[in-house]
């Protein structure tokens, strides 16, 4: 299958070879050219971008799709200066949506069994054992109930904890307790002794992490961030710890990433930091899934993943 | 509520005075004497133990029935000495198997993510990204499918793992390949990246971890051992490991517990450590369930968690 026209594609400087190869294997046919190695600009029918320079779409005027690398627009949205009224696509399905629930209910596990502690009798040659309440009696709250937390909530419900999921609007998850809007948060936020973020990241969630918020959990509460580092008031975590709304943190997502080596996150041994790959896709699969999304997109077919502007997801 | 006659109860000193306090109360009216202060041996009915001294039972000339404090017998049955056609109880219950449930899924999950890569790079601060498959091309096996090793292989089923059966006899549990007996035990190890033994400790099953059994795995697999210390010759896990037949384990039991301070794991990073607490029942859920055993075998009423002596669970 081909594409008509000519995609530009943006992503690190490790993986571009990669990516444009497979998306010229996947695409025969169709011209796959590298952001700074564009021949002819007008030719640009597709731009295929992650964390693209602002501005830098506004090269292609016959740009008619912008495909997100991630289930997350809010690095092409974060471009003031995005060609008006262009279409834009996100990578999801079941493989991103399976390795979130992977990496969740493994959080909420270990947070839950207090493997931190495990962990560090380990390592110092204690045996101490520790006893924690059955899932049965844990509340884990989940914020976001979309593809990906309804997943996790779903999983983690079926696993017996006492799951509450909180979303903008009114949702319905079998086993879940769910909570909508700012009306609703306080409840929520109750029942969270192990909070799990996994909002889509819009002005109106832009660092809903914060201390005001934290205080409103269950005293000792843990956090697990794997959406995205904006969500987080990156300043106010560390005295939450200090003051004792919070036990832990685990981060899965930083304002600026890689996290840098100076950053206070890195030495503080109550936060847990994994390297943004909470729901890694695998590179083919990636490419798979964009390839088939634009094959739809210009073949005028129904497509699942299409972006809000208004929303922002 | 109260069962003729008197208690013995042997456990550990630091519990013993709680454990007393607590059948006292769940049982009103029936004595419960700690293991070195019966004033009168023969009025004892019941013995509540865990790993009592072998022959002390045959003090009790009108016992009438044996209660494990836990899941597994084979501290009780350890003891050669042990008076004839006495019934022998455990705890069961969904509170130890959910607790099970959760470490095992947990654990899994952790070997599946490459968790200890993860924490290594999180413990130097540094940004490295791991790819793992998704769970469906993971291949996870348990060993033992009774109670717990049962609903610990629906529940990774359900999460999305490829999950591998195996018990002495055939089973049949919806999303769980399952093999039986000695003719199978090959090709359920070659599906196995993820080995998990929860199988009961028997002359059967002694030592069945060994390094025979590690080279008939995927080369590179993962041993999760939360049954008992018996299951694993300990001195194979190590060369194991130097070989490469292993990558990892996870023991949460050990053939002497709390393991010895100079036993070599505890110096062999690749092996991580739990002080046997997959399933560790809280008092005093397990309290009440021996207080309602022994109403009920007293009451002559069914009772499911009755063992069979010639299996040895």
């Amino acid at each position: 299958m081909s594409v008509p026209g000519e995609i530009v594609l943006h992503v690190g400087p490790a993986r571009a070879a990669w990516w444009q190869r497979r998306l010229s294997e996947l695409l025969p046919g169709t011209p796959v050219r590298l952001w700074d190695a564009v021949p002819d600009p007008a030719a640009v029918t597709a731009a295929v971008v992650w964390k693209h320079p602002p501005g830098g779409l506004r090269r292609f005027p016959a740009l008619r799709v912008i495909v997100s690398i991630g289930a997350g627009v809010d690095h092409v949205l974060a471009d003031p200066d995005l060609p008006p009224g262009v279409p834009l696509l996100r990578i999801t399905g079941e493989d991103l949506t399976q390795r979130m629930t992977e990496y969740v209910v493994w959080q909420v596990l270990a947070l839950h069994r207090r493997g931190w502690e495990l962990a560090a009798a380990r390592a110092a040659r204690e045996w101490r054992q520790i006893v924690t309440p059955v899932a049965g009696r844990r509340g884990v709250g989940i914020m976001g109930l979309g593809r990906l937390g309804g997943a996790a909530a779903r999983a983690l419900a079926g696993l017996g904890f006492r799951v509450h999921g909180w979303a903008r609007t009114p949702r319905d998850i079998p086993g879940v307790t769910c909570h909508a809007g700012a009306g609703e948060l306080d409840a929520f936020l109750a029942a969270a002794e192990i909070l799990v973020c996994l909002l889509p990241l819009t002005p109106a969630t832009e660092g809903i992490l914060n201390l005001d918020l934290f205080a409103r959990l269950p005293r000792g509460a843990a956090l697990v961030n794997a959406a995205r580092g904006g969500h987080l008031v990156e300043e106010d975590l560390i005295p939450a710890l200090d003051q004792g709304l919070l036990c832990r943190a685990v981060l899965d997502v930083a304002r600026i990433e890689p996290l840098p080596t100076d950053h206070p996150f890195w030495a503080d041994p109550r936060i847990d930091i994994t390297p943004h790959v909470a729901s890694l896709i695998d590179p083919d699969t990636g490419a798979r899934l964009i390839a088939e999304n634009l094959r739809r997109f210009f073949a005028g077919e129904k497509l699942s993943d299409l972006i809000d502007p208004a929303r922002g997801y």
